[in-house]
């Protein structure tokens, strides 16, 4: 009987320490998100914009499909390219070019200006046809050939110069010994002037995915077959996949978007953008990927080239003039090299050279839009000229990340602007003659 | 003029070696996005994501306020308070209420069990009522005061047996002394029971943003007037910004998903859901920041109450359970001090305890949703059960941010799923009778 009475005082004892314990459950102390409280830890915002961006586009998606069924047609695509009849000459007109490289190498010690014919019979070739995704092409590859034939003729040009100084140099002191630079690639010869005028080597330029020419390429030491298989594979799906966006998503929006515009209805207008924005930035970053990353590394990986470096981190860049000499190294390399370095040895300065090589990039955005178009409407000319005044406007204004996020939003805005004004512009012309 | 042939010849020298460097422009080295290249830094997309989140939701506002216009209507709320017939009545039960507490007070030596006649008087005054604005806030205070008031009567009683077994102690030894507490704050005089049983004490806890009764709470030195200002201004701004939210956006997405669901198309559905999702999952976070943030803080600041812990890192959680037990301080106080430990208390295994704290709140949930609907539905209750499996589900298969998405997905799903539910019933229900 006294063991009970002890247990129940235990229990009482218990509860009242627990629970007086208990009594103070407040303590003097600030909110989380008062200023004061030093709290910043907010990890969990990157997670819950994801989860709200991947269901915003599920929606997106999903309303899309509801709308207007399955729209993705592989064959349609073929069949443009095989029915097409001005994809033909197009493709004869690439065959043409790569002769013209042959009688350019034969022609290589007198250096005439055989690439101005091939920008006029280009032009002449695509602009006498009329819009097709075979033109479009055409265009590309002629426009890369060029600045390849440049750049190997202009390499071959200082070589020979600086072997005509050697020569000089050396019939006066009989002393300079000539310096062959070890490329760092084993199992290769090293190349001199004029021994890399083969046709083994001006086709291997061409295949390569680079603009630059150079006498030793570095040379990847083998080719990695599961890479190579990867890199395929990621070409094949990420085509049909900007394939089926373009046909599913750009198209019908863009057919949307004719009538606000011809009735300039602004609110309109402005909904129809930012509608086409999210599918055209998703394309554009798909396409980024395919063609810097893994054609370009396929090819690469192919021709056992060793120079990967294709892009570099545009998506971290601050200010505009860093997203432009990042996301395009190969474009970017050759300006740098052959247009931008000589007009500084010229004496030109570095503020001009810079806003002549922004020209030249202007000419050829607008070139490759408006020759398969058929319409000089300037706007892809326009919207890189606005590089300059927005390029200004980050610098000075924003940092870190506000500048990111500036240069994001000039990319996801500034292209659907584009794309717009010429497929009203074209369908206002279809339309009208 | 020897002088010139020199200064030619070193121009042709400056350019050969400026050009020979040149030639090797390309080295050995892999692309960025190769898994071996060892790159991670892709600080960028977090800021991606905010932009195209910002992009995404603009649009939905101009496509929003194109096709509804302006459905902000800030009288229509007020009218709705002023000519809604019940919620005078609502306004009287909450009158009555405080009534009730004087009693109690002054019945607090006979601890009878008034507070069932709370629950009972609210719920028949309500559910007599029709579906109003003034009975949700009527039946969401008469909770908080139920709670308040268990709170007072079980500390009360702690206090009680606390002293009786106190005197008992005393009463053998002589020798056990009393030990005050000294709560670290200054100016305020320590109370005791049975001090505390005071009109003035009792009226500070109903109005002091807990649910936790204590004899003596953290007091702030001061009221900060700039704090109160702007936690006003804040409360008076999220709240038109709420009630806009609602009209705006929240009112015709619910009205134009009735259709679907009268037809059971699911694509449709599923579709309407993701669409109600994004202005559900905007007007909680606005409430949230509303009620926790500044309406709490400010009638702490007030009161010069000294805990501001109404919420923790909730945003952070990476599993369910640290969800639920940080995002609602006061209530998880509560649930902790006079539910979970007492059952502890009195023998109940752990798990057992933590399934009865959650079908306590899913009860409180359902009630709160269904009186005022007059509808038993058991979707609230039905939502918070689901929260049972899916935190064994998170919590055995997802870690770290996968865990916080998957977190933030329940919540940004979740609710929008239970408002379609009750709008979907009622609306048949309405429609029906």
């Amino acid at each position: 009987n006294n063991t009970v009475v002890i247990g129940r005082k235990h229990v009482i004892n218990y509860c009242v320490t627990h629970f007086v314990c208990l009594f103070s459950c407040h303590k003097l102390q600030e909110s989380l998100l008062s200023s004061n409280s030093g709290y910043s830890n907010y990890r969990g915002i990157l997670n819950w914009c994801v989860v709200m961006l991947v269901l915003s586009n599920a929606r997106l998606v999903l309303e899309n499909l509801i709308k207007y069924g399955i729209l993705v047609d592989p064959i349609q695509i073929i069949s443009l390219f095989l029915k097409d009849p001005y994809s033909w000459p197009a493709l004869c007109l690439i065959i043409g070019m790569i002769s013209v490289h042959y009688v350019s190498l034969h022609l290589a010690t007198v250096y005439c200006d055989l690439y101005v014919i091939c920008l006029v019979c280009k032009f002449w070739g695509v602009f006498s046809g009329c819009v097709s995704v075979g033109g479009v092409m055409a265009l590309g590859v002629f426009t890369v050939l060029f600045l390849k034939l440049y750049s190997y003729r202009d390499v071959n040009k200082w070589c020979r110069e600086s072997r005509r100084a050697k020569a000089r140099t050396l019939s006066r002191s009989h002393s300079c010994p000539s310096v062959h630079k070890a490329n760092g690639t084993a199992g290769y010869t090293h190349v001199n002037y004029p021994g890399n005028l083969t046709h083994r080597d001006i086709y291997y330029f061409i295949f390569v995915p680079t603009l630059c020419y150079e006498l030793n390429f570095p040379r990847s030491p083998r080719i990695r077959k599961r890479f190579l298989l990867r890199r395929l594979l990621e070409m094949l799906f990420l085509m049909q996949l900007m394939i089926g966006l373009i046909q599913q998503w750009m198209v019908p929006t863009i057919q949307n978007s004719m009538k606000p515009f011809q009735d300039m209805d602004l609110s309109r207008i402005v909904e129809r953008l930012l509608k086409l924005a999210v599918p055209n930035h998703f394309i554009w970053l798909i396409f980024f990927y395919w063609y810097f990353h893994s054609s370009m590394n396929f090819v690469a990986e192919l021709m056992q080239f060793g120079d990967r470096e294709f892009y570099r981190d545009w998506w971290n860049s601050e200010t505009i003039p860093y997203f432009w000499s990042n996301w395009n190294i190969p474009v970017h390399k050759w300006c740098l090299r052959h247009f931008y370095k000589p007009m500084l040895v010229k004496g030109v300065n570095k503020f001009t050279a810079q806003l002549a090589v922004f020209f030249m990039s202007a000419f050829f955005h607008e070139y490759l839009v408006s020759v398969p178009l058929k319409m000089f409407r300037l706007w892809a000319f326009l919207g890189m000229m606005a590089q300059i005044p927005l390029a200004y406007f980050v610098g000075r204004f924003l940092r870190g990340n506000y500048g990111n996020a500036a240069v994001w939003m000039s990319l996801i805005i500034g292209q659907p602007i584009a794309v717009l004004m010429y497929f009203h512009d074209y369908y206002v012309l279809r339309c009208v003659l």
